[in-house]
């Protein structure tokens, strides 16, 4: 593995590729963007006048694109699969529904190249560290081939399964507990509130005690904030807690605090709030309960 | 402070009784149980034939009682105020509802007694270790005066604020957040298990990244138990997440998430297993999903 072809390079995809160059890869970056490939040619990859030129000399694809309808047309509607030589892998990184992971997989193994179900937990922060969660789904002869790709992407690689659908999967179960306990330290400090309660002590104590989770701990603060950088949108859970929703709607199994914890995110973007910081599904709490 | 009466002996009391001792406090120790007076005695404590009679001598009373309304009937009813010297303090540790906080410790005053409003986060872990988080609510100077005793039981104190009955509702938001993080572990196992994953992989994976709650690391292994260790029952939710939404009602504010948890709280308790720990608030996910 020496040549990756990457595809999709936004807050991700840009960080990924930074990681990548530094672990001594050489990259081929396209993005329908021009700014986004110029930004990657200036880090040192090899910018690509479309996404199957980008495969076309590579080792592997990486796909970092928003949903699974973007990579069923990069992959088969504009030719990267075709282009890429055969035996070759293609790792869908970005998060999509596990039954298309699954149809895709199964199109592209029908072609003869190979396909790890690659999704990762971590944000922007994580890609730009090389700290991500990297949950893959493949048969062992094909994760083992890319290890050393996402040994400088993440931190931790967990093989789910064989199956690639599995990982997809993962990241949705992921998504439900992230999205529930944000919406859980909102409606925490919305009842504290309401009660008089100091928030920043609130914090201080229960980001310490039992109550605690990542969650409350990297956006406790910036719920304490009238207007915090953002570093993911609410948009992100809308779409997340959506799929997590869907794919319990898929399974028929009853998920109801995600379903209410998606109610406070898809109000707060209806609110205007979208490109929010998503610690902001705070105010929704707030305009509820008068705070 | 040398001598602290101790009153209510449970899981908790003995536990924190034993630290005390260790700490070099003598304990006047009393419960309506003669098993658990016994207990006590074994451990160095003075077994005492009644709550006044243990307070007679003591310098403070700590009560970690079952409830407020036990709190009253000690404190007043039994004459443990009128036991307890002038101007010495009562430390009522038990979760308690904010507004009954309030009215014992308005009473208790008025008799001449110093009052903390001082529950705990840690379970019967902290309580053995001296690990708990305390959250205080008195005036500054009658915090003071108990410092050495809080000192032996938590590594953690917070001075929520100068009147009773904030700390009360620290405790309760502490609760809020407990609830619903092992709620939607149940639920996170609950899709996963339905959408056939491994589950002990799923704990793996989300205990260590951005998924992960302190509830999730410490109830997510015994969920995957079929008949773990009881660490702190379900019942102990139905009476918390209850008091929850007593709190929110009490405030008119709303909480949905809690209000969704409790609802499994209760029926796993409904179903006979109130006793169980509460980590089997899973199978009322998997009884409703059928998994």
């Amino acid at each position: 593995m020496k040549r990756i072809a990457f595809i999709g390079l936004g807050a991700m995809g840009r960080r990924m590729v930074a990681r990548l160059l530094q672990g001594g890869f050489a990259v081929n970056g396209y993005d329908v963007s021009a700014a986004a490939r110029d930004a990657v040619a200036t880090l040192g990859a090899q910018p690509a006048a479309s996404a199957a030129e980008a495969a076309r000399d590579a080792d592997a694809v990486i796909l970092m694109v928003v949903d699974a309808a973007q990579a069923a047309q990069v992959l088969f509607g504009d030719g990267v699969v075709r282009a890429l030589a055969r035996g070759r892998p293609i790792l869908l990184m970005a998060t999509c529904p596990a039954w298309l992971v699954s149809e895709i997989a199964e199109r592209v193994t029908a072609m003869g190249r190979g396909f790890v179900d690659a999704p990762v937990s971590g944000g922007t922060a994580g890609a730009e560290t090389g700290t991500l969660t990297i949950m893959a789904a493949a048969p062992s002869a094909v994760l083992d081939a890319v290890r050393s790709i996402f040994a400088v992407l993440g931190h931790k690689l967990a093989h789910v399964g064989e199956r690639p659908g599995q990982a997809a999967t993962l990241k949705t179960i992921n998504q439900l507990l992230c999205g529930v306990h944000i919406a859980a330290a909102a409606e925490a400090f919305a009842l504290a509130a309401k009660c008089g309660l100091d928030l920043p002590m609130v914090l201080d104590v229960l980001g310490d005690s039992a109550a605690s989770s990542w969650m409350l701990n990297d956006r406790g603060p910036r719920m304490l904030e009238s207007d915090p950088a953002v570093s993911s949108a609410v948009d992100i859970f809308v779409k997340d807690l959506g799929l997590v929703l869907d794919t319990a709607r898929h399974a028929k199994a009853a998920a109801p605090l995600a379903a209410i914890a998606y109610q406070f995110f898809l109000a707060t973007s209806g609110r205007g709030l979208g490109a929010a910081d998503d610690s902001q599904v705070l105010r929704s709490y707030a305009v509820l309960n008068g705070t």
